[in-house]
C-alpha cells in the first residue's frame, strides 16, 4: 500500500493528505517528528523533511509540490488543476503564495513559538515564546485573510474551480486553527469558504488529528464554527 | 513583446531568464529593486515579488515555478521536464530543494549580509554584515555542493537529462558566484557541471549582469574558470 511519512501539524503534509483524500487514494500514514530525524526518514530524504510518499511500486517522492503534481498527473480524476495553462499558472502562483509567503510570515512562526519551542524541536526545549513574533504573525495573517476574502468573494473557490490552491490554503489555515489563532469573526468571507472545504470528506482525518499535549480549541472539529 | 520584471541578483528571476533563453523565447527585461515596491510592480503582484512575466496577450504570471511550468506547457520544445511522472517528480523535488532549502540556508543569507544590508533593502542601510551568518551559509553551501557533486557524478545532469532542476541550481550558484562565495577548487565535480551549463547561450545575459557598486570576481564571466 502507498505510505506517507508526515508530521501531524505540517501544512505541507496536510495538503498532500487532503489531495490523496479528495482523489480517494488510500495510504498508510506514518507519523514523524522530522526534528528527531528517524533513520527511516533520513534514508528516504536526506534533508529529513516531510512529506515523503512511497508508492506501492517503490517510487519515492519528497516535497509536497512534487507529490501533488505527480498525483494530478497519474490520477487526474477528480481534477485539482484547471485545463488551460494560464489558469494552471494562477493555481501554482496561489500554492506558492500559501506554501512560501504565508508559511514564512504566519504558519512557521506560530508553529515555532507555540509548538516547536515547547517540545524543543529544532531549538532549545522550553524556550519562552516571543510575543513580538506571535503579534507580527497574527498581523500578517489578518492582512492575508483579507486578500483571501477578496478572492473567494470574487471567484468562489480561490482560483475559480476547486483546486490545489484551496487545499494548500486550507492546510495552512487548519494548522493555524489548531493553534487557536484564526479570528473567524474578523474574516466572515474566509469562514464561509473554509466551512465549505472543511465539510468535504477528505478533511475528516485532519479534524481528528491530535498532537499529544496540545489541545485544539473546541471549534476546531466543528463543521458549524 | 513578452516582458519580465526581474531583479538582477534574484535566483528565481535568473531561473526564468535561463528557461526563456533555452527555449529561445524573446522578452523585454524590466529591472526592479523589489524592496522599492515600484507602483507598476505592486499593481502586477501585490506582494511586490519578482519575477513577474507579462505575455504578449496580457496574461500576467507571478512566481518563478508557475512561470517555468507555464513555459514548459506552452512551449514544450526543447523539453526541460522528462516525460514520465516519477521523473518529473524528481525534477520538481530538486527545484524545491534549490529554491527553498538552498535559498533559505545559502543564497538568501549571503545576499542579505553582502548586498541587502549595504543598500538598506528591506533592512537598515549600512547595517554591518554578520560574520556568523556568512560562515553558517558557507558551511551549508559546502554540504550542499557535496550532494550536488554526488548527483552530477552519477547522473550527468542533476536529474539525468538537462532539466529545470539544472537551471534552478545554476541560477542559485550564479548569484553566489557573483558574490565570490563559491569555492570551486573544493567542488571540482560541480565545477565541471557548472562549466557545461555556463557555456550554453542562454547563460550569456547573466554573465554581463551588473549590480552598480558590486563587482563580481574576475572568474565570474570566464567560461574556463
Amino acid at each position: 500500500m502507498r505510505r506517507l511519512h508526515h508530521f501531524v501539524l505540517s501544512p505541507f503534509c496536510r495538503k498532500v493528505r487532503l489531495v490523496l483524500g479528495e482523489k480517494k487514494l488510500g495510504f498508510e500514514p506514518i507519523s514523524e517528528i522530522p526534528w528527531e530525524r528517524s533513520r527511516e526518514l533520513v534514508a528516504l530524504n536526506p534533508s529529513a523533511q516531510v512529506p515523503v510518499m512511497i508508492e506501492e511500486n517503490g517510487v519515492v517522492i519528497a516535497d509536497s509540490n512534487a507529490i501533488a503534481e505527480y498525483l494530478e498527473e497519474v490520477h487526474p480524476e477528480p481534477p485539482l488543476m484547471p485545463a488551460l495553462p494560464a489558469e494552471r499558472a494562477e493555481v501554482r502562483r496561489l500554492v506558492a503564495f500559501f506554501d512560501q509567503l504565508i508559511f514564512a510570515e504566519v504558519t512557521a512562526p506560530l508553529l515555532r513559538e507555540r509548538i516547536l519551542k515547547r517540545f524543543g524541536w529544532g531549538c532549545a526545549e522550553d524556550a519562552a515564546p516571543d510575543p513580538a513574533a506571535i503579534r507580527a504573525a497574527l498581523d500578517a495573517l489578518r492582512k492575508h485573510l483579507s486578500y483571501m476574502g477578496d478572492l473567494t468573494e470574487k471567484r468562489g473557490w480561490l482560483a475559480g474551480a476547486l483546486s490545489l490552491a484551496d487545499f494548500a490554503a486550507a492546510a495552512h489555515l487548519s494548522c493555524i486553527d489548531y493553534l487557536g489563532d484564526v479570528d473567524w469573526d474578523g474574516a466572515p468571507r474566509v469562514r464561509d469558504w473554509y466551512a465549505r472545504i472543511k465539510s468535504r470528506p477528505c478533511f475528516r482525518p485532519l479534524l481528528v488529528d491530535h498532537l499529544p499535549g496540545v489541545q485544539p480549541p473546541r471549534h476546531y472539529t466543528n463543521l458549524d464554527f
